[in-house]
């Protein structure tokens, strides 16, 4: 299984809207894939709540529209923030069928207010256990920070330093949201509390964007990036069904079975895309996956330059987090690092690439593994 | 490919949520397919609008919550009214990774007023070409029906006979929306007119209600129904971008590639669960999966002891149409039918059955060929 191509929008506050950014995208991927309309054998959208916020589901079909020609299997997929994970773990499941296959995700979020979106969102939530107690996710990962610095005695300094690597790898990321956008460590701490102990720069921002993923069976250039393993788990929708808040188990699960059919172990990963939705959610992830003890992670040294590069792109905190492209940007960053094309964010060592995009609190989780071209 | 179970609910305006109806209809199947959880290798969850209708979507990982013990992929799958056809459609492709896939399909629409669920349905329909001049689906299928009037000179009669038709049906299977409904044809051509010349008799209802069939890779039972194919198809999602509004392009292309992959011809075919969202629907579809001659359809004998039955659950029309859930419960009637299990309503011949299931005005259409255990 290999990677042909890869594209995406700028992702941010946008004019475009949802047929826009998704025809950017696979332009884009069609292009660097060098694959005409006619070898697509099928496609996989992914959105979260396109029908919510805009009124505008069934956009598998709208792809028709899109690529005039195309008339196959097309779908649309939604697993919340991890939609686009699935919809490219779903993808390599469908390699067993086909020899090309599109993955497009798409959000467009700034159609509408914040609290409009913010109760949008929420709908990632359990209804009863959760959304109907006033949990959204600020207030979730609230109560998983609160723990994690109970329980291993890490400080908020911890995350304002996550926040400040994936601003400063955004600044080195065009088409991040937070490009343009110089931060300091003083404006981190010093930013308004959203839900305690969670800072505003603790939390991703709404952004509008698409990315574009090509897959094929085979390999058909030398630019084409092997896929290792792609694979997902499910937890309780509701954390309060949940033994431990801070250890995640769709993620632990998805994480063993992707190694296992790699057949690498975590320290072989050269970089990585990790879900930070919220900045304690970096360091959560990075323990759960088994990239060092549970309370280490803040000790990693994750920056571009550092021993383990976590968010080349800004992550989901700057390079920005439309839902639904989310999960496929993280591979098209990742397959832009293993073929060395990052540029001025371009790490060192890229022999393996993985990739951790998880729904809601944790409910779905899908890990991918990635083979660079070159070890260096 | 083989249905090693099907279960599912009461279709109607019922007093469970979606969570309580997806694990009835779970239940059902679980027990008429003998398996266990942990046998269950991955699922996929079709629905279209509990995001927008109960804020409450990612319903993949409250398959987590649901089966205590299910930990595996899972993944929501969306196509208009065809989602329940896509994910089953999708069900198949996924057996070659794996041996048991759970298919489940939810739909609960009468927690809000018809108006606002007139919206969320228009959310199948390009926002911009249909749902901002108006074209709420009733108004869609008026024109396809008028059109379809005016080239073959059917008339509305035509269309009254397979409500009558699929009431009847309905007063048959105890799970329809309609089965205590009894229904005359003067009640039918008197009903009012909701968008000429489609009236109110010509429209399925708002219906809650799920189903769901479990699919394996191998045979473990006589019970077991072959799946012979399955194939999906996708169009414009304008049909103000389209040639011709009565030939439905993506079910002719899905039609063409299942009866391709089953090496059989439509008139092997001993019955059909055919798309009647609309009356009209019925005809039209009938004549683009190729059951006989553009124009010919109200001429074939379509009631259970006709030569051709259609929709022996009673169809959208009056089986109920909770959008998630149809497409997975055609599956279930065609395999109570073909096991021979289908009591009052059950059809003599039954070597082959077909289920057409299709997403707004044709933009997403599966097909699905199954074999009968006997050859009548």
């Amino acid at each position: 299984m290999f990677i042909r191509g890869v594209g995406r929008t700028k992702f941010g506050v946008l004019r475009e809207q949802i047929p826009q950014l998704m025809y950017e995208a696979i332009l884009n991927a069609k292009k660097d894939a060098k694959i005409s309309v006619e070898d697509i054998d099928a496609c996989i959208v992914s959105n979260f709540f396109g029908g919510t916020i805009d009124n505008q589901s069934h956009l598998n079909s709208l792809i028709a529209s899109l690529l005039p020609g195309f008339d196959k299997q097309s779908i649309r997929v939604e697993s919340a923030c991890a939609s686009g994970g699935a919809a490219f773990n779903l993808a390599t499941k469908l390699l067993n069928n086909y020899e090309n296959v599109l993955v497009v995700g798409v959000e467009k979020m700034t159609n509408r207010d914040v609290s409009t979106v913010t109760d949008a969102l929420a709908s990632a939530a359990d209804l009863r256990l959760e959304q109907d107690n006033g949990l959204t996710y600020p207030a979730a990962y609230a109560l998983i920070a609160s723990e994690y610095f109970d329980k291993y005695g890490v400080t908020h300094e911890a995350l304002d330093r996550i926040s400040l690597k994936n601003h400063e790898n955004a600044n080195k990321n065009p088409l991040a949201h937070f490009y343009h956008k110089k931060v300091t460590l003083n404006e981190i701490k010093e930013s308004p509390v959203v839900c305690s102990p969670l800072r505003l720069f603790d939390c991703s921002p709404i952004s509008d964007g698409a990315a574009a993923v090509i897959l094929s069976a085979t390999k058909s250039s030398e630019r084409d990036v092997e896929i290792l393993s792609s694979e997902m788990a499910v937890d309780t929708l509701s954390i309060t069904q949940r033994e431990d808040i801070i250890k995640m188990k769709a993620t632990e699960k998805a994480s063993k079975m992707a190694f296992n059919k790699a057949s690498i172990k975590p320290n072989d990963i050269s970089l990585a895309e990790i879900h930070d939705c919220f900045t304690i959610n970096e360091l959560v992830s990075l323990e759960s996956i088994g990239f060092c003890k549970f309370g280490k992670a803040s000790d990693l040294n994750t920056s571009i330059t550092g021993e383990f590069p976590v968010n080349t792109d800004g992550g989901l905190k700057a390079d920005g987090h439309p839902i639904g492209a989310t999960g496929v940007a993280q591979i098209t960053e990742l397959v832009t690092q293993l073929r060395g094309e990052a540029g001025d964010r371009q790490v060192k060592k890229r022999a393996y690439g993985l990739a951790h995009n998880i729904g809601g609190s944790g409910g779905s989780a899908v890990v991918t593994i990635l083979k660079g071209n070159i070890y260096v």
